[in-house]
């Protein structure tokens, strides 16, 4: 399996997606599911990628071959806006598929499900989830993300922090939290993390990190986001039996004349 | 859908349930999935259900039935040990699984997993998870929690906070939160929350809550929540772009007599 996130706020984009891939348990490897393709102050795109290997590097070949043409006819070289691009390469995936339209009798599937996000001179930046079916949806306001493979472990820290609003950096944070917590729930889905930070109107990638075990931002984060989620928990409310009795005010308390000194000392 | 866990420390049992049944969107109902049997002083058992109503209501039915006999030949009222009462527990669900044999023919699944924990007198506390086929695992000092239903959104946090020490209170916390952050980001787990604590060795219930919306604890919790997780994601390491370069030291800087008390004005 896979976990890939893009979110858009206000100050621009994020990208994060892990390298694990697997055909089985014992058939396990590495491999890229972030794509960059940037002409620096023209446009920007970023393509994340879950399902099946061949048909996602089939779609990744093509578009660079397309971007590498002196005069692209199509593709995201030419497309004025995400959506656009989005469109394309919805129909290099569902081209992709079809090439191995048999695969269905060999109990393969050769679905595949992206990410496109990025910003084009002139338009809006923008991210869009484009299904098997070649069609897509794009993130809005209320729904200022996108995921792709296994995505359930890593929604909620995005739900309750993400909004327009959010901090580039602090919706990049998240993102790694949202990745670490996947993969610490799900084997299937492992280090390094692809992280990638567009700039609103930037038109080019701002930052881009690779992230493994040994990478000290990563380990601090990896190390200190359990001691702070477990500090937060202890400091929610506490249930009604753990909380003492009031002890009785001094005024209550009748005191001997000579108590009173003492009382003072306490 | 459901989600339900069972958590096992040292110092007890937590147990935590939403109450959202639904056959469709449109037949939503609230039923709950918690069922406590407690023979004071003796034994203690709560069951968490999920999967099909019939099923599991069904299967307390017939608990019920069993631990009101004044005689019960087997049951929840016999059982040595938490692994005899699962062992039980599941020879009920396969019965009434079997008994709505023609199920597959309609396109029905009637099949529920179960959770069953608690302490007998003279054994130890323990908790299960019972399979549609009727065999069990225990939780473990290495997996101390068990999960039904919707388990995936509310699991990273478990991971990071639970372990056999922690504080049974502490472990409520975590389960509240860890159903909250579900109820959040599905709409098939819903309110009201069950929640009942078992102290080690007390062969009662502890505590035992319903938390709703309006339930101050709850509401405070779900308030909290999402602040204290920005608070701690705000507070990660910076990446190193964000870091300004160090300011030039007093020492470091040529100084012009006539500067000298501007300087030091600043």
């Amino acid at each position: 399996m896979t976990y890939c996130v893009g979110i858009q706020v206000r100050e621009g984009l994020v990208f994060a997606a892990d390298t694990r891939t697997s055909a089985s348990f014992d058939d396990v490897s590495v491999h890229g599911k972030l794509h960059l393709f940037e002409v620096p102050g023209e446009r920007v795109f970023v393509l994340l990628t879950s399902g099946n290997l061949a048909t996602t590097q089939a779609v990744v070949a093509r578009l660079r071959r397309d971007m590498a043409s002196p005069q692209p006819a199509a593709g995201l070289a030419t497309a004025r806006d995400v959506a656009e691009a989005a469109d394309y390469v919805g129909s290099l995936l569902v081209a992709a598929q079809a090439q191995v339209r048999d695969a269905a009798q060999h109990g393969v599937s050769v679905e595949a499900t992206l990410v496109i996000g990025g910003q084009v001179a002139g338009s809006e930046p923008a991210i869009m989830l484009v299904y098997p079916l070649g069609n897509a949806i794009a993130a809005s306001p209320e729904t200022p993300y996108l995921q792709i493979g296994e995505s359930k472990y890593g929604k909620p820290i995005l739900d309750r922090i993400i909004d327009a609003d959010t901090r580039l950096e602090d919706a990049a944070r998240c993102a790694l939290v949202s990745l670490d917590s996947t993969i610490r729930s799900n084997v299937s889905v492992g280090l390094p993390i692809d992280l990638v930070l567009v700039r609103t109107d930037a038109l080019r990638v701002a930052e881009r990190l690779r992230l493994d075990e040994d990478t000290p931002l990563y380990a601090e984060i990896h190390d200190t986001w359990s001691r702070k989620l477990e500090a937060a928990v202890r400091s929610l409310p506490k249930f009604a039996w753990e909380i003492p009795a009031p002890m009785p005010l001094a005024r209550d308390v009748r005191v001997d004349a000579g108590d009173a000194q003492q009382q003072q000392q306490q």
